[in-house]
């Protein structure tokens, strides 16, 4: 059934930056052309929107209705919209796939550039927005806007996934498990008997970790300076642990000593930009390579000697595991409904909406690998 | 024949650093175990001698016979040795190759490590050398030597080769060639369609250039600030050409202007660290891949935003092209045997060996693309 109707609902708005999101009434627009309105059932909390609210983040727009790890129910479509229809189980994808430009008609790259433009400034394709409170317009966010109960988003934005997918479960595959499970796939396309060394334990560490497991990794190194994560780090398949306190040296001379010359892949799973140097310098001579996943602070570089790439070390990057949104995600919730992936293990907490604050508070201060909040 | 003699011949000697060669009356001795003396034919100019001869080289040591570019005939082999006899032809490598360390063993890479150790000291593997002069001992040099009528080399690092082939053509095959050739090809798999920007149009650059016209590659820009070296190129079988002084902007700006996006593929056979971060920056999001070939000054580093290799873009290098040098340098032979790869045309010209240094001259002057030094 489609809508012309503007709907009122709750969301957890961030006026501003650096300051608490504050849980509000909203308006959501009725869907454009090529657009849907989705009702949100469940969305993760991960360190990009805490990375936006901090004011870090140089495309951060405010005031804005965060959140880009959602799962809902399609509530209504604008016109064009032929892939999806009220009722349909959905994912919202902050990386789009037109299926048409030369991105998405690429088989090394899932970068779909259709909407770049009008998504990095928080708006939708038409340069307008869906979003008003209090008489003001609000800002969308990765072309997802999770943190309310009704969002709107482009259609090539919306992932239709299987029925029977618990939504609180698989919205966590819009974003943190599955950059980590398909940097190790698709970007790097690490081999069974590989020896992978993993930067940060957060959600997407963890999951590098898990599909570093499922690849056949022979080692999986879990690196992090909170030997507290160590254990969920054991639980999806890491063989051994390091605490780069507990060393002097540079890790990176800690860990090429001890694995006889470094790894055959390495990932940086936290956006520090001397850590991604670390995990390249870890890398094996001849054939490593390094794989960036972390978001650097703005305006941060990485360095290092070129001789660490001439002498054969490779140094790439991944941005949603390169997995193609439309296409291809729906392949992991298939794996995960056969037991094959992990979610559930990495899901510390639920909330409700008015508590998405505290899901960020726990977060920051470690309590959380991830936090969901779930709507009515 | 073996041999136990000393031979007495003349021989280019580098007394110390940033002064011209010596040509002098040396004594080489007979090859130990596992050694192979060949009498030199032919040796390229590289500017890799007129780097380590500046004194920049930090592994540089001194008197020592400079040159890693050459071909001879085998004159005397030493116990153990089997896969050479006296009276072959043969190509000295800077990269031996074993065949059974982990390097040899692995597909992806063909830097071999057995004698790197020595090697980069300037001595045997024994680590004694084989040279001397006026009683003093003179190093080796990339495990080489080969500005010399005779040499002494490791056996893994000679290469056999047919009978019928030019060594005063296919001495070049032992360096640049083979590098800019190979990079194409085997470390970055340049698939046909593809497009390709070279920066620097040194010897090895216009071998990057024929490498990525042998694999197909649908554009070739050629990119230097000397025009002069154009038609060169273009002979090679560059498409563009582009003079980075003739644009205000950074080249890289530029180019991906000038490309809807930036190359496929990019080379940097400079050894400048300010190219090698242009190279980077002018491949496409989503799939470009930037291979550093050139050799930096000592010390000197690279660095990017790390947004641009999140963004799909892949940072490599190549050494000697990864070829294999014993099981796979004898390919090219053939090739350029069948006129499918060029090597005639980079020979500008041929030096008697006491003119060794007006090559040097010739190469700094921006005269020679490759300079030959032919033996009696």
């Amino acid at each position: 059934m489609t809508s012309r109707e503007t709907i009122t609902c709750k969301a957890a708005v961030a006026w501003e930056a650096k300051a608490p999101v504050s849980i509000e009434t909203i308006e959501v627009a009725p869907p454009g052309p090529n657009e849907v309105r989705v009702k949100v059932v469940a969305t993760g909390v991960c360190h990009t929107d805490a990375y936006t609210l901090s004011g870090q983040d140089s495309e951060g727009v405010f005031p804005v209705v965060l959140g880009h790890e959602g799962a809902g129910v399609v509530e209504s479509i604008g016109e064009n919209v032929s892939h999806v229809a009220p009722g349909d189980h959905v994912i919202m994808a902050y990386i789009p796939e037109c299926g048409h430009c030369k991105f998405c008609k690429s088989t090394k790259t899932n970068l779909c550039s259709t909407i770049r433009a009008t998504q990095g400034k928080g708006l939708m394709p038409d340069g307008t927005v869906r979003f008003s409170c209090k008489g003001k317009k609000l800002f969308h966010y990765m072309g997802t806007s999770t943190f309310a109960e009704y969002t709107v988003v482009a259609d090539i934005s919306v992932v239709k996934i299987r029925d029977d997918a618990p939504l609180d479960k698989v919205c966590l595959l819009a974003c943190g498990i599955t950059t980590g499970i398909g940097a190790v796939r698709k970007s790097c396309k690490v081999e069974a008997g590989s020896s992978v060394a993993v930067f940060g334990l957060g959600g997407v560490g963890l999951s590098v970790i898990q599909g570093a497991k499922i690849a056949g990794a022979s080692t999986i190194y879990a690196v992090d300076v909170n030997p507290g994560k160590f254990d969920i780090a054991k639980q999806m398949g890491a063989t051994h642990f390091v605490n780069p306190k507990a060393h002097s040296e540079p890790i990176q001379k800690v860990l090429v000593g001890m694995t006889d010359g470094g790894f055959d892949y390495t990932f940086e799973c936290i956006g520090r930009t001397d850590t991604m140097r670390a995990a390249l310098e870890a890398c094996h001579k001849g054939w490593g390579e390094s794989c960036i996943i972390g978001v650097a602070g703005a305006g941060q570089e990485i360095s290092t000697r070129p001789f660490q790439l001439v002498t054969g070390r490779v140094w790439r990057g991944s941005a949603f595991g390169g997995y193609k949104s439309r296409s291809e995600l729906p392949t992991l919730i298939d794996e995960y409904l056969k037991g094959e992936v992990k979610i559930d293990e990495l899901i510390t907490k639920t909330y409700p909406l008015d508590k998405t604050n505290d899901a960020f508070d726990d977060m920051h201060s470690g309590k959380n690998i991830r936090g969901v909040v779930l709507y009515e």
